[in-house]
């Protein structure tokens, strides 16, 4: 996401009820932090969050978590959340690290509008690349539960070869999901823009 | 394809010396036909037929096979046949049947427009299906190709699908096969009719 420097961000990040701060501490107990067992999803790369939050908000009884690399972005996510959601928590973190946070506790995890890394060499980087798909295997509690959307053709073209090459399985896809059947989606900043502008939006539920 | 009723048709199909007349005599033994060890690929649907003529043509060492159901629509394929090409034949023939007419021979097949089959109830007719797909296992020599060109969304989302359930792995992608870099793309005549119209062509190599 495109950046803009945000006044006070690190004041935002450090005062926010939302923010989990030394994340690497609580894994394998984020059931802890919510105090239920609950189903765990997470959205890496939530940017300003509205995708997360409307879903912590339409279902009470699943624990979601936003994560997001940029301490701007995230403030401004922070920024949005004036009520008071229990089953929503933030981490300001890489999702390099993302094995060091999670063990076997995550239900589903969201990938909207990644970054697509479009250059060959930077192709590691892809949050659906191999990679990366190694990098989850053991976050998730049993299934593998991932959901994508983009906008982005070469990198949805990429994620599909990726995934299968990788063993999940296609649950559900829809190649163009604002013209499909789909009347939970629920949009991203994002999706809301890219939509408003004509874009095809591509959308896969892959489960291994 | 919408057919219309051309005159004459089963004389132009008796005179060709392009039609196999009784192609499961041939299960097996395609190699005889030809009359050399190239590869054999495959088009099931094959309308009038511009992809497969055109294809046999630029590579003279694969020999090619155009399989169609509808006497009207093979009627038109032949008339463009106008000029020697020994490493083409056409079949009239439902591709129900296709396991009688190959076995272990197949090195590729080429599914290009094929019917969507919309309803519901009538997905085991569509040329992806798992259905479909069982009836291909044994017709192939070694690796199954199978390569597929729609402008249908959905059946192409089925396909993907379906392909992923049956173990196929996705081997070239592209969700806008006239806007990706494809210089050897040969058109089909809906090819051609739906791009003009500003259709996006979608196409999947997958493989087994």
């Amino acid at each position: 996401m495109r950046q803009r420097n945000v006044k006070n961000k690190a004041e935002i990040i450090n005062n926010s009820k939302y923010i989990i701060k030394e994340p690497e501490k609580l894994k394998g107990n984020w059931r802890n932090v919510f105090e239920n067992d609950n189903p765990l999803y997470i959205e890496i790369g939530m940017g300003k969050g509205d995708f997360i939050r409307e879903n912590a908000l339409k279902y009470p009884n699943i624990n979601f978590i936003g994560i997001e690399k940029f301490d701007s972005i995230i403030a401004l996510a922070i920024k949005k959340l004036d009520i008071d959601i229990p089953n929503l928590k933030l981490i300001r973190m890489d999702a390099l690290n993302i094995e060091n946070v999670f063990e076997k506790e995550v239900d589903k995890l969201f990938l909207n509008f990644s970054d697509p890394w479009p250059k060959p060499r930077h192709e590691k980087r892809r949050l659906t690349s191999s990679e990366f798909l190694m990098r989850y295997e053991n976050i998730f509690k049993e299934k593998k539960i991932i959901e994508m959307k983009t906008d982005n053709r070469e990198l949805f073209e990429y994620s599909l070869f990726s995934f299968n090459k990788n063993d999940y399985k296609i649950e559900d896809i829809s190649l163009d999901l604002h013209h499909s059947d789909y009347p939970d989606n629920i949009m991203t900043e994002y999706e809301r823009k890219f939509t408003s502008k004509g874009n095809v939006i591509y959308y896969v539920k892959v489960v291994k």
